[in-house]
């Protein structure tokens, strides 16, 4: 790492001013839009519409090019035909702006003369210094400075803030095409780096390690242009915060697929899965993990060990989870004896792990405290270093009671948690998950990923050990 | 198959007269909500409270034991402490009860006296011939006959009818703990057998086997008692419609786990692996995809081979898809010159499989109609069998339209489909999953599950050729 490569990706991550290059047509404009989903997010940066055919865009001046705002300019997202973006792209580097992001489509992906175009930009990266993304991207949304930089209608106006930087080299990364903000994802950044001309992951990585809101670096790759950077970037982030990887393009035909969408050139499987090992790197093997696994990293403390407690509330769900948690490589905890002991005051069915309060609950007549105790007698076990605990998150009456409970019962515990809700109503139960996350306690709809998510916090605590050797 | 087993459980599934034997307290008795939601989801055939301390209960007129109803009763549910039950159950054998359903907990999963009661219970069903499911069991939703024997609050008053046998030993399966309406499950059965300490899933097979509501049977198993009984009824319901395993307790501590909570006893992986294969069963390998997988059968024709056409809206995912089809068994369809001509009309961009719809909805002025052309060329190559068709269902304002489309595309067509619902927000994502899955359109929010759906599809086809040999 050189001294000065995180500043880089500073104006594309934090710019304090943006020339927006691109149609402002009023409401359909994909310049307007981004305009307007800038405002809407609340950035409170500059911001300079570029089109020679509008005196004013939004209340804001509009000028014909960059060259005559005549302030600083971080960064330039330009959603221009790309026969144009070149000269653009070298106006900008010409007037000083720092970070070029590529929206427009059309470039080496789709072959031909927008393959020539694309090694027009890389031409002009090389000779200017001017950093690009792109192009074929949607960029960038990071909440901490009311960034974002797609230019489609975006319906929410923020996104739960976290610890996840989500990169990509898919839109399908983007607020558009993911509910982020129903899904409560706990969010530090998400990038797209489309066909990576320039900027591409190692990049990120470089960044990403030293920027303080990231707690997890979650990355979904279709290809590595850079092996030998990509390692030695992910060597330095890794002792700091985790990397998982979501690799496509594992198939013969995935490849080809890459190929010609951001005409990738996805490799030998094992190569990659070498290189992941080198590079201290977390495999994920779905979409699904790739977005839901992170989220225990965004807020829990990191584990001692891989012991895990598992509290269910039907005896089938544990037997699944305790398959789910060996797979993911946790060891189900043995209770101490003075845990047994608790536990067993209040019903001798809760002795065993993975434990089981159902025939509780539905007896009970106290059954919130027993719940709260049988938790509580759990996450004290010495021997229990993680735990995966379900809530019956079923019915809209026991969101906030439910929510409370584990707000109370973590305050002063320090292991690592996941919170498993299930139950017979949807929204209550995403209702749930939002307010868990939003209070810092990972919510999971589907308990066996939540599994993977504990085993792969053990698994980081494994690897930076091995690390520190 | 002996002829009449079907019988056997028809008085379960499809009772005409039930006897609820339980507490009737006003509101929170166990036999008083059994009774409250067997109304409510619309049963109609004759219930009879049983409980000595009650004349009349909801209106109806209730009996201190079996023997005073005088009429014939199909299922008893009985809900009592564990002691009371073997007499309970012998009573109901001699007053001509067929079927006896035991909600009551602690028989051998709870060892010691459980254990005791439970192996009472095999004896007077040896003894008398009524057949016993449970005793843990939550038991069973028929919407088609408007049964559910839940005891516990159920907030809707039914679910998605479809063709879906879900079948578990784990009240988990159930209407209280699963989502099942707002996930638009297709539902024709769902069913719990607890401990079975007499039905269990042999018994199952062959009633669903014969079951005209039932076109998959999706099977959560912690152990097989009789692994003889299990492959030839498995070998009899295969030739006529997929069975669907999903194995836990796969793990040393899973199959521990699953011994304490249903005393069942999980063996061998491998001999259960060489069961499954024997028995013509497809595995599932989660919880997530036990409920997924099956919707594809629901509503869909089988496909004559496993080449599919793949319709994304993002390169990105396209790719993602690629990987999960070919680990899936599936093969990517060539497009025939044909389609590959009628697609180049529209773009050069549509005529690769995957194919990205994206590029030109986001820029086309009649994006609706070439999205409809684009799927329905798909659809009509001659090289396709299957296809995963990717849809925005982000915006509320969308649903309606999308749905259409699909309803009007399919219409003609017999091609075997799943639809992938992607966007920004998740309820009119799934508010369009529930109205495609009413018009027999199986739609997934996770795309790779949605993949895995058509590997299966496939599969099935390739086991019944085998076992056709």
């Amino acid at each position: 790492m050189q001294a000065g490569q995180r500043s880089d990706l500073r104006h594309f991550f934090e710019p304090d001013a943006i020339a927006v290059i691109a149609s402002m047509k009023d409401g359909s404009g994909l310049g307007y839009r981004t305009i307007t989903n800038l405002r809407n997010f609340g950035f409170r940066g500059r911001i300079y519409p570029i089109n020679p055919y509008y005196d004013e865009v939004l209340g804001l001046k509009s000028y014909s090019d960059v060259t005559e705002v005549g302030e600083p300019i971080d960064l330039a997202i330009v959603i221009t035909p790309p026969p144009t973006v070149p000269a653009i792209i070298e106006q900008c580097a010409h007037s000083g702006v720092k970070a070029a992001l590529i929206v427009s489509e059309n470039f080496a992906e789709a072959g031909g003369e927008g393959a020539e175009l694309q090694r027009e930009l890389v031409e002009i990266v090389r000779r200017t210094g001017i950093r690009v993304m792109g192009p074929n991207t949607i960029g960038i949304v990071n909440p901490a400075a009311g960034l974002i930089t797609a230019p489609y209608y975006v319906s929410y106006q923020n996104v739960q803030r976290g610890g996840v930087a989500y990169c990509s080299q898919t839109g399908f990364v983007g607020p558009t095409a993911q509910p982020l903000r129903d899904y409560a994802y706990p969010i530090s950044k998400t990038c797209d780096v489309g066909n990576k001309c320039d900027v591409n992951e190692v990049d990120l990585l470089n960044y990403l390690a030293d920027d303080p809101d990231t707690r997890v670096v979650a990355m979904h790759l279709e290809d590595i242009r850079d092996g030998r950077g990509f390692i030695e970037a992910a060597r330095r982030l890794v002792p700091r915060k985790p990397l998982l990887v979501f690799k496509a393009g594992r198939t013969e035909a995935g490849a080809r697929a890459s190929a010609s969408h951001t005409s990738s050139l996805a490799g030998d499987e094992q190569v990659y899965d070498s290189a992941f090992k080198q590079a201290g790197a977390i495999r994920v093997r779905s979409w699904q993990e790739f977005w839901e696994v992170p989220r225990v990293f965004s807020s829990q403390p990191l584990p001692r060990g891989n012991r895990v407690a598992i509290v269910s509330h039907t005896g089938g769900a544990g037997v699944v989870a305790t398959d789910t948690a060996v797979e993911a490589g946790l060891t189900v905890a043995s209770f101490s004896a003075e845990t047994l002991e608790k536990l067993a005051e209040m019903s001798f069915r809760l002795t065993t792990n993975p434990m089981d309060m159902g025939p509780i609950l539905s007896v009970a007549e106290n059954a919130f405290q027993i719940q709260e105790d049988g938790l509580a007698a759990a996450l004290d076990d010495p021997n229990v270093d993680c735990a995966a605990l379900a809530v019956y998150g079923g019915l809209e009456q026991l969101v906030s009671p439910m929510v409370e409970m584990f707000v109370r019962l973590m305050q002063n515990r320090s292991k690592t948690v996941v919170i498993w809700i299930y139950g017979m109503r949807l929204p209550a139960m995403q209702e749930m998950r939002r307010q868990l996350e939003a209070q810092g306690l990972p919510a999971y709809i589907d308990f066996e990923t939540a599994m993977k998510a504990l085993g792969a916090a053990a698994r980081y605590v494994e690897i930076r050990r091995e690390f520190e050797r």
